[in-house]
């Protein structure tokens, strides 16, 4: 069974590219080059690609930087380090995980793939309002009204099979199925060359994960 | 108010553009450079922004022609010129209006604007799955879980307001609105200096359109 894997090169997301492996299927791994600062999370999308036996790796470039409205993709705007606040960050991206659905539906359409997986977590973000299990059960029943496919019956499955588990469950689930961290970026500001700033919400959250994991973090850190 | 404008460069999507102005928004039209075969439509689409007074207008370049599958977007399938058929035509681009309208309501909410209009058509294109108006309520509802401003409260309607009007209807109506047609570029292969094959399915609906509302069809026509 094919199925379309919306890889950006971090943690996450190279936990569902190995659960999505360990259940069968043959992954189509997209990733998007929306403009993020940390374009490092790309070359490593590619490996985590490769490493885990996808069938297929793209990246595709869609300028977000045009409009703006985050920390990600406007230099103007900076990543917040001071610590995890409440309340939507200004990393948040405007309707970032829906145009890469969007974008994921029409490759598994071409493809008649009828599976989509995604690394949502409504735990440690329950800041996003696109990780939250009612925008994703929207997102599905849309799909599923959305596509060529869809009008001839095939229905599309939208999964997330981490949206409840903590940042350590994700690397407990991730070490058992052989994911290497090492090949992982999910900082940020990471340097060019993958090294993270340890500082931003996403280091915070990566670094207290292998913590409570009792799994040696592999991050490189710059500085 | 804002509202963001799906603007196409063809006959609909100009039509709804002026129905936007005349009832008081401020447009922001956004037009996607997805590598479609007619790229004439989008200097057509800059034309009409200009003639009905929006306030802003951009193309965004989305390659989907690396994913292929649709008749607009792969050389390898011919546009077909024998006649309207039966079913979801070859000129189908798997999930586009879903990426477009994701692509708009990200720009909606750096805008803050909670207007966004689309000349989605279910008379005519009956074949389009993401046409139908079930598909754009889910958008909508989907659209309303997905944002920072949805998670504020501040609501999203998706506008369609020729969503069932006859191609004469939307003609009469646009010309009551001081649509200029010759500006528009609707052929699914028009040259690249806008002028319309004639043959395709796209040009006999336009064309149909013009005799039935009793005006003087403006397009240019290729030999």
């Amino acid at each position: 069974m094919r199925a379309v894997v919306l890889l950006s090169g971090g943690l996450d997301s190279a936990t569902v590219l190995a659960i999505a492996r360990s259940e069968g299927y043959d992954c189509y791994c997209l990733s998007i080059d929306y403009g993020q600062r940390h374009r490092a999370e790309l070359s490593a999308a590619a490996r985590v690609a490769k490493a885990l036996g996808a069938r297929e790796h793209r990246v595709l470039a869609l300028d977000l930087a045009s409009f703006g409205g985050s920390a990600l993709t406007d230099r103007n705007i900076a990543v917040p380090v001071a610590g995890i606040k409440d309340g939507i960050p200004v990393t948040y991206v405007p309707a970032r995980n829906t145009i890469m659905l969007a974008l994921a539906l029409a490759w598994a359409e071409v493809l008649a793939a009828q599976h989509l997986f995604f690394g949502a977590n409504a735990v440690d973000y329950s800041g996003y309002p696109d990780c939250r299990p009612e925008y994703l059960r929207a997102f599905e029943a849309m799909a599923n009204l959305a596509t060529k496919a869809a009008a001839g019956g095939r229905r599309l499955t939208l999964h997330t099979p981490i949206i409840s588990l903590a940042k350590s469950d994700i690397i407990r689930r991730g070490v058992a199925l052989g994911v290497d961290y090492a090949l992982t970026v999910s900082c940020y500001q990471a340097d060019d060359d993958g090294r993270a700033c340890g500082l931003c919400d996403s280091c915070r959250l990566r670094r207290a994960g292998f913590e409570a994991a009792g799994v040696p973090d592999p991050t490189r850190y710059a500085g």
